[in-house]
């Protein structure tokens, strides 16, 4: 079994900051395999960097290790966290940047990262990427042991508003995403969509169609449909949602 | 010996998409060692692609499998396909991309990507790097048996165009790649010029001269030479080329 | 133990580069297990390529070989050369680029990399990191023996304007580097201060204060602090001190 270490952070690549804790960890785990998920997180967007990690995580063999640093709380009392879902593990901030991972797993246990004996001698109040969770992380590639890392809580901060809200006449979510090609993702996925047919959604004052491919449409006509990831998203067609509309707003799919 | 995936996409690096391919090729093949090429190939731009992997994957040691995902025709009937190729396997849309391993290497084998038991159970509209390339790619790291994913076709898409044309008066050719630096990269190799004294370059109506390094002119004279990669590339010294003159256009080489 | 090659270059991540690169490391050194530091150096930088290595270089295990290639003076008669300093490797142009390695190890030693063996068979003018850095690194995988490489040289360059200057009032540095943020990282380090009380940092005409985090201050207040690296940087609370300042000035911090 090759010993997974997969980062996401909002750290870009132009400065250290990743390959310092690609050296922490390996300092401590030779063993590890270290791969990026994205480093490209907007900075400080605890959203986004949840919607990336939810829904990456499963491509990933089971027992990787996620350390995900979307941080903005780093150096106040914002606990540190380690869970354990599905067979995976994920260290990070408690700062719901996990809310999907939660979302998806009926069950999942959650450790408070406070022994300090697994964290660099010296911890910042910057850094704690590299001198908290990177260390930490290498330390699960050796012993799979979660529960050594502090207590488990059972209060691990959620970001509810992640989750879309049905109503009688179809179902409400939110922009949580986008993508590099401006289509505007949402918190609506496949599964809310089970059985149901379709009117429209609508988003801006408009009812947009719901379609199968992007190709339905002409080129600059909006469109609806699930993407590669099975959440619902807002496109132009050969076009930039991003720029027609930002990245705000309410989308609200309806029943037929 | 390593089992060397070397990636090459359009995908960029903000998203996921990079990552979740690595995710699922190391799911299936735990020991394979995976290394990027490029990931910021123009979108859709099979050219660029196509130049980048011909003049690179010499480099990387005999058995190194490459996935090549620049794909604008994902979703429609366009074959996925497996090449073999002077020891050296690619995996990824036939769409031209492979031209110049074609080009460079005298015999190789094309396999249709028909087997969808190789594939990821659900294959996506929009994502065959992560649903069929990736997976595809994992289990040639497994087998090394290009032939059973399907049926050896023919007629793999060539893009002639990428071939330079020799005249009696020189060689024609065109721009293929533009770097970083905006040096402007032509299909016209060292080979095709080699025993032959040059008069100098054609390009937008202008004589350029051919030179061995850039240092030859003074800051901001256009100079032709041989670049690193071996190919012919119109350049500003100490400036950008792109800047001047845009990315399109004829280069003649002429004879003395 | 891991072998690993850490890479650090100004070649950015959109062309082939830093990619042909590993595949001739690989090709040497299947062993070779390689790290990106940072491909975003500025084109050319050799002072923010030094800041990145020797603020960074400590984090990765004993033994690890780096590769820095910011070689402004490539095709001239610069020379390459290997450092051992330690435990630690280093590999690159002999311009300056591992003076912060020198100040902070008491004893290394230089080789000058002169055995052509040791190099690819065809060397180009353009590109010594794919032709000469990375096969040297790759040798240095399998044998550890920088000594092989050519003669040990005593007068490796060094860009002594890297260090500060101890005044009767102070210290006086520069700025070297500038992170994503626009902090404007000095030359002068946590070490440079110790034990002394601090009137606070003149920089442009200005009495900046100097605080322990950047929560002390207000939204776009200027503040002076020991950064994560252990440098004094210039930061505007939530905001860009290089949009106000820009990247150049002298930095003196006044005793009290």
């Amino acid at each position: 079994m090759r010993n997974l270490v997969v980062l996401l952070t909002d750290f870009g690549l132009k400065d250290h900051y990743v390959g310092v804790m690609k050296g922490v960890i390996l300092s401590i785990a030779p063993q590890a395999c270290i791969i990026d998920l994205s480093h490209e997180i907007s900075p400080q967007n605890i959203m986004e960097g949840a919607y990336v990690l939810g829904v990456s995580y499963r491509y990933f063999p089971r027992g990787s290790i996620f350390v995900g640093v979307v941080d903005p709380g780093v150096g106040t009392s914002r606990r540190g966290i380690c869970v354990e879902a599905g067979g995976y593990f994920f260290v990070g901030p408690d700062n719901g940047l996990f809310t999907l991972i939660y979302q998806k797993n009926s069950s999942y246990r959650v450790f408070s990262l406070q022994e300090g004996r697994f964290f660099r001698s010296k911890v910042s109040n910057t850094f704690h990427g590299r001198d908290i969770f990177a260390p930490v992380a290498a330390h699960l590639v050796r012993t799979r042991q979660p529960e050594e890392f502090g207590p488990e809580v059972r209060d691990p901060v959620m970001l509810p508003w992640l989750w879309p809200k049905h109503t009688d006449k179809g179902i409400r979510g939110r922009i949580i995403y986008v993508d590099r090609f401006g289509n505007l993702i949402t918190n609506i996925c496949e599964k809310d969509l089970k059985g149901r047919r379709i009117k429209g959604v609508l988003f801006k004052d408009h009812l947009l169609p719901f379609c199968k491919t992007y190709a339905e449409q002409h080129k600059g006509a909006p469109v609806c449909l699930i993407g590669s990831d099975g959440y619902l998203e807002i496109a132009i067609s050969q076009g930039s949602a991003l720029e027609r509309w930002g990245r705000e707003g309410e989308v609200y799919v309806l029943w037929a």
